[in-house]
């Protein structure tokens, strides 16, 4: 992503070494140091959460707009207001739209289980389809994978470019009718933090997979997420579903676990109004309905979208400088080296930085023996397995600025570390 | 139940016509009131919901007691004092506890979801052991019942009696190893009222199912739901299982959806080492953590089960002249009759009435007509199928007593009349 002025692909042994004794005597100055230090996961910090305190006393009178006591049983599918809200954020009508509990992981699992267990839309159960496979653009979301792999369905790796997840090979792979939905995550993708392009939602709401029953799992968990004045813009898919006649193909998540709490935020999935009733219909078998009071408490506390994206100013707010800390410590070390290229990302939650080949579980295990925790090496890739053993995922949201400041310089020499080592090798 | 002294079987023709006049001309006038009356569902009145509103405020800080901040991700099987306070309240370890969402129902679904299509503790998922069968003790839940039909499970009724499931043919029912569980609501039973005697609970605990994978949903809904002075009291099942070595055999559930609010309650599931392990397994793949925030709020409101069992006594206040309108008014007009026999319950949420044989549909009728909701005729039993249409579940929480009064006494009217016109067809 930029223009290479060091390799160290290209230097000579004797440089290498000198280099290497060099960040080493820095390494075990930090090692020394006692570190302990977590930037593993997304996970919005302790200031964040503070945002939405005053959510939890903003309801008196706990019954809906319509009257409904959102304290007592019923209405499975959610308030009628939440829907409207998550109608907005998601780019649908309210019929559109199925609020649920505090997970949009959990929706998206049980969306799956039952196209496992029942089947979806009066196509036959998975379990009873042979072998089914997934498309899942890398590097990606392990926990995503997971949900699949939970399934025992075999995960098919695609890679995710600039715009998004390689349309060319994603059109090729959908005439397997065994291929039978797609992880996206298409705004600040975890971890690229790239935002699909408009020319790869019009390619995706376009596709004709061989299977009847393929979905794309649209997990925008990200959409409402800048942290730069001018963040991404996303084309809306669901208009140009139903342009291509398409609406069945694609069903959509989102979630404020990073707007509000993330243990006790709203989730919610938006579908065709098919999906919607065949997702109703397993739902109201399986409870009587998910927390009403905390739709409504959301609802009173944003009123509307509008109130959403000011709250969301907020974040970024805290969220910017922790993000500015990482990349300008990844420019100073990094930049112009063969070391590693990354994308500086305008929102959502990490920087995926790409290593040398065959450094990223070395810089891991430098990290790790300095006491910063970070996402596994590999755990962007299904079954844990990058190929290249080149992808590490940097989690700034949860340190304080001050802790993300070591953390990030200490990333950079174990990543320099690890690809000396790995020249060295080759030389 | 009691001595009958009035039977309309034996009546002669001319005094059940005289009779089924003036019933009649009661049931007119009622007709003429235009009521609109509700005893379909357990649900809590709106006064009973308003026992917990100070809960919604006693948590200023969101540190768990090991310091975790519940308002961020983590913790999937619940906060350590929830598991608890849970534990306690279902008679087990906390370590035998997983606390979930706010519905108990989705602890079910979820697993058995689980066995359908991953299978449970090693054994091979349900979806491929060809025909898998459930007893259902009967009159029971229609929501268990849906449950287990939703998974394409064959429904096996069994009559309950006066201390729960016929354990005789239960006993010889799991030699089928097709039979892969039984659904169980041990106290207060849904909607008999009875609660299982010792003697049950021991032939439970000693069960030896032909099925390695069958499993005992104990769906404790109304452990602490008493409101007569000296409730029934359930033999503790766990000590039994462990004395039988049989404690992977049950999988146990509650929630407080009946003692805080339904629709924004905490609900668990205790069980085995390994069934804990297993669900577990399956949790950390389907979310990142349940609502962490709302179980600090229950733990901190309560203390402790004392805390529950007080707050309890609040609501057995509100319940216990509701329960008197309703028993005091059949026995009032169908006492000594032959028209119909029911439990009067120390607890819990129903009244189970057991008409003359193919009386229910038609009280159900006349009621509806009249304008009184109830629990469809039929609704007990698996596939809705009464095959002696004679049970109903009359609902007494949700209307003041002054609907109750009205209520109750039009559904004496209807069932006489229902009854009077039985007798007059056969006669």
């Amino acid at each position: 992503m930029k223009n290479t002025t060091v390799r160290f692909a290209e230097m000579p042994r004797a440089e290498l070494e000198e280099k290497l004794n060099g960040l080493r005597a820095i390494y075990e100055d930090y090692k020394a140091q006692g570190l302990k230090l977590d930037m593993s996961r997304g996970k919005p910090g302790s200031e964040q959460l503070d945002l939405s305190m005053a959510m939890l006393a903003c309801v008196n009178d706990y019954d809906a707009a319509n009257g409904f006591d959102t304290r007592n049983y019923g209405i499975v599918d959610g308030l009628p207001e939440a829907k409207a809200l998550f109608a907005d954020i998601l780019g649908v009508e309210a019929e559109n739209v199925i609020v649920g509990g505090n997970s949009s992981l959990n929706m998206m699992f049980d969306y799956l289980a039952q196209a496992y267990s029942t089947g979806l839309c009066g196509c036959a159960p998975w379990s009873t389809q042979g072998e089914i496979k997934f498309l899942c653009p890398v590097p990606g979301y392990d926990r995503h994978f997971a949900v699949t792999q939970h399934f025992g369905i075999k995960l098919i790796p695609v890679e995710i470019n600039a715009e998004g997840p390689d349309m060319d090979v994603v059109e090729e792979l959908i005439k397997d009718p065994a291929v039978k939905g797609m992880w996206c995550i298409p705004m600040y993708s975890n971890p690229t933090g790239i935002t699909y392009s408009d020319a790869t939602v019009r390619r995706i709401a376009a596709m004709k997979p061989a299977a009847k029953d393929f979905r794309v799992m649209w997990d925008n968990a990200y959409c409402l997420h800048h942290f730069e004045e001018t963040g991404d813009k996303l084309l809306p898919l669901y208009p140009e579903l139903v342009k291509n006649d398409n609406e069945d193909m694609v069903v959509m998540f989102t979630s404020t676990s990073k707007i509000t709490f993330p243990g006790a935020g709203v989730a919610a999935m938006a579908a065709s109004p098919a999906n919607v009733a065949d997702t109703k219909r397993r739902m109201s078998v399986q409870t009587i309905g998910c927390d009403k009071m905390n739709m409504l408490r959301h609802v009173t506390y944003f009123k509307n979208i509008d109130g959403v994206k000011e709250h969301m100013k907020r974040h970024a707010a805290i969220m910017r400088p922790k993000f500015a800390v990482v990349t300008e410590a990844l420019e100073r070390h990094l930049g112009g080296t063969d070391v590693a290229s990354w994308h500086n990302p305008k929102g959502g939650y990490f920087v995926s930085v790409n290593l040398m080949e065959g450094c990223a579980k070395r810089t891991i295990a430098l990290l790790s023996e300095a006491g910063v925790n970070m996402t596994p090496a590999g755990a962007t890739y299904p079954y844990g397995n990058d190929p290249k053993d080149s992808n590490l995922r940097i989690a700034p949201s949860y340190p304080s600025v001050e802790e993300l400041k070591v953390a990030i310089e200490l990333f950079c020499i174990c990543a320099q570390i690890a690809c000396v080592e790995k020249c060295l090798e080759k030389n």
